[in-house]
């Protein structure tokens, strides 16, 4: 055997993205690259905005000695004071600096706090239909992935958490704006989970973390509100990144908010600034630190995005796909018109259209369409769109 | 409970670090941060080389679009190109792109290909004395570290391998250029722990993967040659990383080569590059992905260092020190005078050194002196280690 019994299962379980990657090429050495209508990947097309184009400029010119040499696990204070100053303002509590730590991008974070709370064969608590990297995270540490089925909203069933949680709860992990839903919880919705989440810290004398990644957090369209949870469940952890927002997720940098109320911030703090050196991840790149601190409050053009995501829900509603229009994020979740979202994806792809069967996030029976592309790829999937319901329907 | 358990018991294994950091911050308030002398960590000193930053300009002027996009997980083509031709040419053996991937480091191509390869339970040999993290990198994955005791000159000990090899041995961890001792493993050993591991693979009918950390690679003294272990054993895997040559440790741009021979290649490549993104790590960022292509060849001021240990070494044993003169690398393995090191390191705290004592390395009785500093730091801390050990032999 070449690799683990354990990685071989891993690979099939994630067989989704080898399949996206191997539909995308088939598709093109059948059509040519120019053919193929990629909706697959949360790729942002937009290019970061002039300000980080800048900012790298500068950063890059002044280069000050020992730039590039390792700092803190926590990463440059500097840093953490430009995304404290940053969270403060954006939610109206001051977090201050020593409750962030940078981070090798929000998925970075997610694995550095997921093993610093569990034990061996403890829960983690995710909402389907869930980013499809989240039980493996969870996975990756020894612990066990608990899927909480969201309602018919795709918002968090407080039946179906207050069922999942168990005494080996340690966390509840989240994602508001959602993917591959869009979905944006709505604060009497947080609150509520935050309540039940403090019934059972009650009731199992346990702290039950909420993980909130909150990554798409400045992709909110609309004028819609993200919520707080740092203001609504003192064991809560804030998982952020400027991936998304300034248009760069190649470069790796994000950060972890500790609530300042949380009962152990200090040993937590402590873990998570030595488990990223033991996970390999050591810190978050220097000179992008260096650059987001430049950065307070600047964000790519999402405007595009939300305009993408008009032109694709409009004509989709057209068309006769059933979905709940995104609020926030890069994806529609789409309702396959026939049972088999498999067959689907076949249809999709004899138009040229790749995208991920909903399987992959937990949920079968849809397919997720990414609207974080070039406006012009939006236009041209909407014919092959309609034909494949066409033919669906037929 | 804040944290896990397992994490409260790594962070007392960890111990080591916190408490150098601690006993640095405790000097600092008595001493000033210049009254300290700091020989703890690995963080290279001398500026990345002129080439570096005309290389990091170019890049950021250049910034076409997409440039700070995901791309394929195992990195850059042109990236993973430029990896492979140095590498063909410094091994006198062709290795092709397709044997490359673009890592977070060292550290992290350390726990993606750990990983890949193990399943719970499953052992990973380590040889010690050891990077503190090693252990931890095969624990992180739920498999068990195994220490083989290297010889009296700090050398892997066939006995020793030997009998530490089992059935569910999956991999050896090796490190040369080594961190602490600065031993640099000679072709020979290497050759001999090669055909200990094939035969071995032939009993146990099981790969035995060689896993070669050779980030110090670079920094080789004297003209002392670094074997090529993907010469020596099909299933290897060599871990490099520009951090010390480049001197530019905190921008995490590493990479990992396949044995072009071994057996289960493409299953290991897919399995990395899936794995890699499962672990949070996603890619090695971009913008260090492009600089790095710029720049065979080239590496930061390795001189600097082979002069500090000459003048650190010659000091050492004047001073009636007892230790192996490191043939590469950036760190001497010191006999500590008194039996008790944590006694010795007091004795040095008291001139104001700080150093790492043996037992974070798996060794105790000795301390790791890193001269990876600045010229005047190792002049700083000589009349202060003649102090030491003439009050340990009184």
């Amino acid at each position: 055997m070449g690799v683990s019994k354990r990685t071989v299962e891993l690979m099939k379980r994630y067989s989704w993205f080898a399949d996206a990657t191997e539909g995308r090429r088939a598709l093109e050495e059948k059509l040519g690259a120019d053919g193929v209508i990629d909706l697959s990947l949360g790729n942002p097309h937009v290019d970061p905005p002039r300000e980080f184009r800048s900012a790298l400029v500068d950063v890059v010119e002044d280069d000050p000695e020992g730039a590039h040499r390792y700092m803190s696990n926590a990463g440059f204070m500097e840093a953490r004071e430009a995304v404290a100053e940053q969270a403060s303002r954006d939610r109206g509590a001051e977090i201050p600096p020593e409750c962030v730590l940078m981070m090798y991008g929000a998925s970075g974070a997610a694995n550095v706090v997921i093993k610093a709370l569990v034990d061996k064969g403890d829960e983690i608590i995710v909402v389907s239909p869930h980013v499809p990297e989240y039980p493996l995270y969870v996975d990756n540490h020894g612990a066990v992935p608990v899927a909480a089925p969201a309602d018919d909203d795709f918002l968090p069933d407080l039946d179906a958490m207050n069922r999942a949680i168990t005494p080996n709860t340690r966390a509840v992990l989240i994602n508001s704006p959602n993917n591959p839903t869009g979905r944006i919880y709505p604060e009497p919705v947080l609150r509520a989970l935050c309540v039940l989440l403090q019934y059972k810290e009650r009731d199992f004398r346990n702290a039950i973390y909420l993980i909130s990644d909150e990554r798409y957090r400045n992709a909110a369209y609309d004028g819609v509100k993200v919520g707080d949870v740092l203001q609504m469940h003192a064991n809560s952890v804030v998982l952020g990144s400027f991936s998304k927002e300034l248009a760069v997720g190649a470069e790796r940098v994000g950060y972890m908010l500790l609530n300042p109320r949380c009962d152990y911030r200090q040993d937590l703090m402590m873990a998570c600034a030595t488990l990223i050196r033991t996970l390999g991840f050591v810190n978050a790149p220097a000179i992008m630190q260096r650059v987001v601190t430049k950065l307070e409050g600047v964000t790519a053009n999402l405007d595009v995005y939300r305009e993408n995501r008009n032109a694709l829900c409009d004509a989709l509603e057209k068309y006769g796909y059933k979905f709940i229009r995104p609020e926030g994020g890069f994806y529609a979740f789409v309702e396959s018109p026939v049972s088999d979202e498999a067959m689907f994806m076949k249809l999709l792809e004899d138009e040229g259209i790749v995208a991920v069967p909903g399987s992959a996030f937990g949920r079968s029976g849809y397919f997720r369409l990414a609207f974080c592309v070039d406006p012009r790829t939006v236009e041209r999937a909407l014919p092959g769109l309609k034909r494949a319901i066409e033919r669906a329907k037929d």
